[in-house]
């Protein structure tokens, strides 16, 4: 960044600030070895999971009475008792003292029970309030806190906690610090939980493309660093970043084109060859962007984009699937975008891909999770790297801010989502597709 | 508006757009007596549909030719037929052509089938690609063009296409001029069209809460415009306003709190007493705001607004079906908002109930199509009402541009989504939140 303008030195600077220019407060991120969060835990509510998640908390965080007036880092208020519309005053009995104790990028969690699942129509309703509540409140909070809404199967009571672990330690730390307002749905799937939280990804054997550079690179080295032998897969063009991240990662490069119909193939052979194994987790990262007004597009942008970001994802897996070449527990994990949600202009070909990825999600869940697995999606807002980079000053300051942390994420962010996805203690986490955008203002 | 300041209207003038200040192209809305739209549609795609769709236009609508040069005010195109990835291209291949030759005030309509329906996994994941598309053309169309995304059920082809007409009819009319890249889901339900499409709700009796001024008073009018018999709600205070609608619509004035436990009886009582009749039409409009960051709200702002807005509609709803009050192909219609769906800042306590009406829409839409009936949600964006003239300069200039139309909608644009949901020719779309913000760019 040492070719940063004077002009944007000085947007993203303290005399900006105080010109009303909005500086996002520095992130708190995630290192290895560091508490999960930096000050105790609140745990407030009364609904069927309160006592068992009591206790799942009292491992990883220091546990606070919600009167105390000690400052939280952590507040987890469990929902699934309302039962009916009047009783949501409890939201406001509960967070409304709760709000002046919190410290920065505090992480607040509201748990309710997913609402298309609930037969009485008071309860559905209910719980369907609660996304409206957190999405506010996410844009009310200071100092990076971010605010997300976990809802749970119906059948998971305290009894089964265990599936909603791994989802309350990512948000309750610094790995979901640029996720913010995002909606997690959780189902009753068997989950495996690792020996060591700090390796998650012990023993498994992850795919993921496009790794030479950028997100995709960083999405490697984090499952590296949680415990994963990882193959980076890019095209043979790439093949000194390709080799850079392998050797960083101590994994393998794999030179391959996604859109050749040979792709499967190769993955399962390299897989075999040189780890004489199945493939655990797979992450379909590879993508390119040819922008152009619909109106003035040639019909090779549209193609390009459709067969690296849509078709070869696609593709690839169903040949997974047909090889039987996944591992017990596969992690199959697409990347979306704020397009593929939003729509965006000049962006017909690659929103398109983007949606059908949502879809790809959709479709699978149910096939993936038969297999004792899961499929979800990450879609990033603004992420600083190269292509973001090269933006013109105007929209990429503009962009930036656009959002309720008022600063663009950094790769390690999406990396973090993915690894989440890819552990075995996440298998009941099924058919999501999660934002990675600061709860950028854009949307559908 | 004669109390305009001189910087508004400066900042709407053709001055300020030679400064680049985005000036919203003037939209066509519907006049009862013209013709649905003011130029031919085009049909294209080769789905299970196309045939007697084509049927089904050549009454309203003046049909062309996809290759002809003539321009065209409506294009629709049925992409059923798109079964894998590969075959988007069909997108590219009929819509870019297309571009060059659209009128001002266009409406381009996708037609797929619903993928959450779908068994296939290529054909869901295409089907569900969709969105991004019509949501990114929706961003590139220009003088108030509109793209939307109708999702039928699998099981409607096309005999019987008589479910799809009076969605095809809104969609391709200045009826839905402030509605911009949405997405409708059909049912196979029974409808019953109308004798006349000028007087879809001839024979209707409609209850409308909050009718004595600005949206709940245009709705009346508009239902009464469209052949039905309105009573109209409001509490006691705005007896003046009531009375004033009630005259307009040569309906009848029913001075109510809606959070009133007896309300409903006294609903039930009214049509009964003025009108022998039971309740064909009801729409849940009576809402209030009391805005305040949650935490300096008191808790009187949070519960006034959770008792009006979401526990009254709710418990009205509940009496009115426990009292069998409901006549048949009874149209209930919630009214949502964007801060439901995105949430917003300093609405914790409104975008509760918004996003609870969603779930109200959600839970009850199941119970209302037994009944032969429907349940849905308007969620209106930038609205011009005397709320958003109140607004301080700034934020409501910037509001009114956050859309792809770059203009406010007005009062008509909510009544007209909610005339068309109370006809008993949509009771085949059920449990749908519309949105009515000209695609506003603020999103969950």
């Amino acid at each position: 960044m040492a070719s940063k303008g004077l002009l944007e030195q000085f947007i993203n600077s303290p005399a900006a600030a105080k010109l009303g220019v909005p500086q996002g407060y520095p992130l708190r991120r995630y290192k290895q070895g560091e508490p999960l969060l930096h000050g105790p835990v609140v745990v407030g509510g009364n609904g069927r999971l309160i006592e068992q998640l009591t206790t799942l908390l009292e491992g990883p965080y220091k546990l606070l009475k919600a009167e105390a007036d000690t400052k939280r880092a952590g507040i987890v208020f469990d929902a699934t008792s309302l039962s009916k519309p009047e009783e949501l005053e409890q939201l406001y009995s509960f967070f409304h003292p709760q709000l002046k104790k919190v410290l920065d990028n505090a992480r607040i969690v509201v748990i309710g029970t997913t609402p298309e699942l609930i037969d009485d129509a008071d309860a559905r309703i209910t719980a369907r309030s609660l996304e409206g509540f957190t999405r506010s409140l996410a844009k009310e909070m200071r100092k990076s806190a971010t605010v997300q809404l976990v809802y749970v199967d119906p059948s998971i009571d305290g009894s089964n906690i265990d599936k909603v672990e791994s989802t309350v330690r990512f948000l309750l730390s610094g790995k979901s610090a640029y996720v913010d307002a995002q909606v997690i749905r959780i189902t009753p799937a068997d989950v495996v939980l690792p020996k060591d939280w700090d390796k998650p990804l012990e023993g498994r054997l992850a795919v993921v493309t496009g790794a030479a550079r950028g997100i995709g690179a960083t999405i490697a080295e984090t499952l590296a660093r949680d415990g994963a032998k990882v193959i980076c897969v890019d095209i043979p063009q790439a093949g000194e970043g390709l080799a850079e991240t392998a050797n960083k990662v101590k994994g393998t490069a794999l030179p391959l084109d996604v859109t050749d119909p040979k792709a499967a193939e190769e993955i399962i052979k390299h897989a075999q060859d040189r780890y004489g194994r199945k493939i655990d987790v797979i992450v379909h990262n590879a993508g390119v962007t040819r922008d152009k007004l619909l109106v003035n597009m040639d019909e090779g942008r549209w193609n390009m984009v459709q067969n690296i970001n849509l078709v070869a994802p696609v593709r690839i897996t169903e040949a997974l699937l047909e090889a039987d070449a996944f591992a017990e527990n596969p992690s199959i994990i697409g990347v979306s975008s704020m397009a593929g949600i939003a729509g965006n202009r000049g962006q017909t070909n690659y929103a398109t891909t983007k949606a059908g990825v949502v879809g790809f999600v959709d479709a699978l869940a149910e096939k993936i999770a038969a297999l004792g697995g899961s499929i979800n999606a990450v879609a990033p807002g603004f992420i600083e790297t190269d292509m973001t980079a090269a933006m013109p000053f105007g929209p990429r300051e503009v962009g930036r801010r656009l959002n309720s942390l008022n600063q663009g994420g950094h790769p390690i962010d999406v990396a973090e989502a993915v690894a989440y996805f890819s552990a075995p203690s996440s298998t009941a986490v099924n058919g999501n597709t999660v934002r990675v955008c600061g709860q950028n203002l854009l949307g559908a």
